[in-house]
């Protein structure tokens, strides 16, 4: 497993080689910045936030009143597909735009673009990042119940209506080949493949989607669901001039802290008023022995709270994703979301959306793979890839910072399955490994898993 | 395995979506047209070729006289590392610049975007398409051997001095990553990964090239081995207007013939005067069922002799790349590659480079998605595809047809295991299936490889 102290790290020079410079220019879109603790008061900060891949946000959400209530009729009588929970998070992920400009699951020409050169084509001749398969898998019997039709009611697992797929074009699903193209093995035990590919149908339908009503999960989570639109307007109001993603599916420790911090000190002084950050945990499907998307709400509130991180220049969101654990492949999906949601800077530490090899004795991925395929993937080229250095616990002082080999002793790394076992026996971590009211949340997680499973009560699943 | 009547064919409408058009301008390079029968006396046709990736051709080979002799003793006393057979025919590849605008073995930024995207990006933002790895392995002992030397010397089996490697950079050698993002499997029993990988070294070492001279076989064949800038003179020499380059690795039967005559005589319909075909056996690593080299030159030379081919608008020429059978990663290579030797248009069938999966019963690719995949290519847009419908052997007419649906049982399909069975049997295929020398040649091998396994004896090694 990769060591969480992979994530404990520092910028080290911006190594995006294509990057155009950030356009900081005035605009009408400018607003009077709220949260820029530095700013002074009265300046103005403006700015025209990164376009959306394709120039435009998808939003494929049927208008409330009379065109949601005709699509609800038009329904009636068409064929449906069952989405699982994968699918519907997919359904989420698409209909709020996060994968502009792609306008539903992948007909073949997407699919195939994808797997062989992690981007699609565009109409103009340019190409936007499109690294991971978004796409729905049926059966040989739903496939001749569609039958000539051509477009299909996508239920949830009640069977109430989600969406409509329509211009469908139903083609082969290889599995071998995706998994292969997607993880660069084929070794049994990789999580999403077991999950939403093993048994999933041997045909692959794609088609444009419109979704009936926005995906909720009332889960208590949804506040935290903002929309690659609404994360614009919320950049927007607080007049940011600079937007950096944190993508993580872990608890924050002070490591993270420590960069994400640190990144801000970088952008203010490259000259940057009001340097946003975006802390973006993954909301979707995730490993069984990662900590759930619950606990780790609670413990990014704690963390906010108790001032680790600055609520003021601050926004904690859920991006919908599952959780592919595809690194190198996935990296470039979860930085390419995050432009459409307005983010112009992506931290990427070492082995980014990496994990074990499912059956050899290794990480899957070389951990320096990612950043280096992200700073190289085509349709990337507007974001700004801020690599980090690796930092760790320093017990000379206390707390985290940048690893220093030539002090090689005076560091301790504590890796992911160590920090859950001084959880689980609810011991204490170093001082300064976290902030006390998150560690509470961890132990009171795995406190919870050995009364109840409780864990498992909290997996957000769309309602 | 594919059936070769996937490979009987004709020309669909060009699918390409984004050629720009073709430039068939006057040009000083134009000179006066010989082998175009066609064209009216003394009428001059001229064009410019098609541009190398990258705006100019490789050349890797150092320049005989002083050069060459100052590179022969700089060799003394740096780490030497062994070439394989493919190896060799790798150096041969790139020594050319059919891999233009490839320098050298694959660095591991190279490396990467191969894998991960199929091309590369170049310095100005354009990219050029590089669908597989053109890679050195070594193991272990040759990389503590090599320490911190900034070169390496390649030499052939018998330690003669080949090439100089420089401004090395060693990186690991990700075996599994590397077959299941090239081939989208990682079965066992893939020939070139049984050839060239899974006993390779766990090291890649990339750098710029410099051959000490021109790659030689002396298998008889080496006229037949012409460069890409060999070819585009012998292009302009004749006065080509356009170049359709025709891939096999297979004899040549009245189907293929079919095919391309029926090209040629479209493309003199689009308004060319002088269409070339480039007839480009490649003539690397087969594998062990594969008729070898060395036949298929002696039955092609018998498809011409015979006129089934025009020799006067046809080059006959070697492919000097080893086969990877990585269908449709692999046809983007093929592809690419003729390109750099001035091919403007490029012919391609049923799943091209495929194969049977090497553990299922089933064909190893979509027999549609080698096309699909070279038309989206990145890289690939200033190249013409020319897609061709199904052939297969009209027993009504006696000869090779198109094949039409509502007479299926007019139509006989000729696979490469029954054409193999017939020419073992000394039987004769369906008259007008193959010309009757190109026939005997087919014949003679099969009883070769009875009487004393003589088909290995002719394997192309280069000298």
């Amino acid at each position: 497993m990769a060591s969480m102290a992979a994530l404990f790290s520092a910028l080290s020079p911006i190594i995006h080689r294509h990057s155009p410079p950030f356009s900081g220019s005035l605009s009408p879109l400018g607003r009077r910045g709220r949260g820029g603790r530095r700013m002074r008061r009265g300046e103005r900060v403006s700015l025209t936030l990164i376009e959306p891949d394709g120039g435009a946000l998808v939003d494929l959400v049927a208008p409330a009143g009379p065109t949601r209530e005709a699509r609800r009729r038009e329904m009636a009588g068409q064929p449906r597909v069952r989405l699982s929970r994968t699918d519907l998070q997919w359904v989420h992920v698409l209909s709020e735009g996060w994968a502009s400009p792609l306008r539903g699951f992948m007909r073949e020409a997407e699919f195939l673009q994808t797997l062989h050169f992690n981007c699609l084509r565009l109409g103009c001749g340019g190409v936007v990042n499109m690294s991971v398969p978004i796409v729905l898998a049926v059966d040989d019997s739903q496939k001749r119940a569609i039958g000539e039709h051509t477009s299909v009611v996508l239920v949830d697992a009640a069977d109430n209506p989600v969406a409509v797929l329509s211009k469908i074009e139903i083609y082969r699903h290889h599995k071998e080949e995706r998994i292969a193209r997607t993880w660069g093995t084929t070794a049994p035990g990789l999580p999403y493949v077991q999950e939403a590919i093993t048994d999933a149908g041997d045909w692959l339908i794609g088609g444009d989607l419109e979704v009936i009503e926005p995906i909720k999960y009332n889960d208590g989570l949804d506040h935290y669901r903002l929309s690659p639109a609404q994360l614009r307007e919320e950049f927007i109001r607080r007049g940011a001039d600079a937007v950096f993603a944190f993508q993580l599916r872990n608890p924050v420790h002070n490591g993270h802290a420590f960069l994400m911090n640190d990144t801000r000190r970088r952008l203010l002084e490259m000259g940057f008023k009001n340097p946003i950050l975006l802390l973006h945990p993954l909301g979707g499907y995730t490993k069984s022995d990662d900590v759930p998307l619950f606990w780790r709400m609670k413990q990014h509130e704690k963390v906010l709270e108790e001032g680790v991180l600055d609520p003021e220049t601050t926004i904690v969101s859920i991006f919908p994703s599952p959780m592919l654990y595809a690194g190198p492949t996935e990296v470039q999906w979860h930085a390419k979301a995050r432009i459409n949601a307005g983010a112009n800077f992506y931290i990427v530490g070492r082995d980014p959306a990496g994990m074990s090899h499912p059956t050899e004795e290794r990480d899957l991925y070389d951990a320096e793979h990612g950043k280096k395929v992200l700073s190289m993937a085509p349709g990337l080229e507007k974001l700004r890839i801020l690599p980090f250095r690796m930092a760790a616990y320093d017990k000379t002082q206390k707390r985290m910072s940048f690893f220093d080999p030539s002090r090689l002793q005076d560091f301790l790394f504590v890796s992911g399955s160590k920090m859950r076992n001084l959880a689980r026996m609810r011991e204490s971590p170093p001082e300064g490994f976290m902030c006390p009211g998150g560690w509470k949340v961890l132990v009171e997680y795995y406190d919870s898993l050995v009364s109840s499973e409780g864990g498992k009560l909290y997996e957000a699943v769309p309602a």
